[in-house]
């Protein structure tokens, strides 16, 4: 069999994307059958203390169950971690102090994508939760790359926390829809020529066809670096 | 919170039945926000050692590494044990021996299914691969219950287990439906009151609205049945 990696998940922020996570993994894998399919562990834990309460001040910090998690997947076997889950990465220096394995970032792999998928003036349209936006992560790491953004007012952040609620709470119905690209155009009408879905809850109803600027999946970037990473093609 | 229960996953019988049993014990759990659904810790294995070939005394038994995935599994914390793969269930008794918490099987979880959902006279139609059909374990619990049962013929058997095996290698076409379609209607021509899908590659593409019988999906059984266990209300 080949060497590749086991691929360690911090799930269940929400349940459905640590699910969607896999499948796209799984569809970015070259494979026939299953032996050529990634061996992956995952601790499904949508029980981890709300990141959106702890980023308010509002609750307990979810860091130590982050890194108590890393440190299991990794005493069970996982070569490489990943978080299917934006704000969680505001804890990411907790789970690298609690795990040697190598950690790859959804906004390194996103932001990755949305700098190269156009040219350095495009501006990019960052669509996220208020906990996201508070820890600020996405904001450092576009400014590091030297790229304007366009951010959500806190009316919008609010809005779109609702929508995102409610795919976690199952609706995924046309209504919801339209509500959330409406959400995203609102950037694009601001100017976005890249929307970033920094969160992994809105490419349970977003894709590419709906825009026409280009849109990155925070949650399919991490597939695809994981696959590559896992596979020892990066 | 709730004292349920958290469910161990002997997974990557094929990877992407693993994920849609995920799936669907999410869609199972009267959940609204995240920390309501259930714990889950999935190891997702794809290189376990073939279980067709094993059944045909050509392989490696699966049983030694399903019995140290269900080992590991109660060490990292499982109170329940589940396999969403049909024929790995001949290995139940290795999985058992190794693990001391209780396993839940797809094929009692499928035939209580199909005894509560027909008459007692009813023909049972078994849609499974060849692996299985020799394993007998569906054509045993049947005859427990006392039902009739309507099986495939050898050439129907290879017929599924190509298309099966084009499902795993991730074809989901029209075309690939259809022709799974036609192997059950072959059962339900012959009398089938009932069909069981006894792989769990098969509801990834069959239904119960394509059907004018019964239609029992393996992978929805034993979902239902582990959200009931794991919440405590069975």
């Amino acid at each position: 069999m080949k060497a590749d990696k086991v691929v360690g998940i911090i799930g269940g922020m929400g349940p459905a994307a640590t699910v969607d996570f896999m499948a796209r993994v799984m569809d970015r894998t070259p494979a026939e059958n299953d032996q050529q399919h990634l061996r992956m562990l995952v601790e499904h834990n949508p029980r981890i203390p709300s990141r959106q309460k702890a980023m308010r001040g509002e609750g307990e910090s979810p860091g130590p169950t982050l890194a108590a998690m890393a440190r299991r997947l990794e005493i069970a076997g996982a070569n490489l971690l990943v978080m299917p889950c934006n704000l969680a990465h505001a804890w990411q220096a907790d789970i690298e102090a609690a795990s040697s394995v190598p950690f790859i970032s959804i906004i390194d792999a996103s932001v990755e994508s949305a700098l190269s998928r156009s040219s350095n003036d495009s501006a990019i349209g960052l669509m996220t939760t208020p906990g996201c936006f508070t820890a600020g992560l996405y904001q450092q790491a576009l400014a590091d790359g030297g790229r304007p953004v366009i951010t959500q007012t806190a009316d919008e952040l609010a809005a779109l926390m609702s929508l995102v609620e409610r795919i976690k709470g199952g609706d995924l119905s046309s209504e919801l829809v339209t509500a959330v690209r409406e959400e995203a155009n609102r950037l694009v009408t601001r100017g976005a020529k890249v929307l970033i879905a920094a969160c992994t809850e809105l490419p349970l109803v977003l894709d590419e066809s709906m825009f026409n600027v280009a849109f990155i999946s925070s949650t399919d970037e991490l597939a695809k670096k994981t696959v590559a990473l896992a596979m020892g093609c990066e």
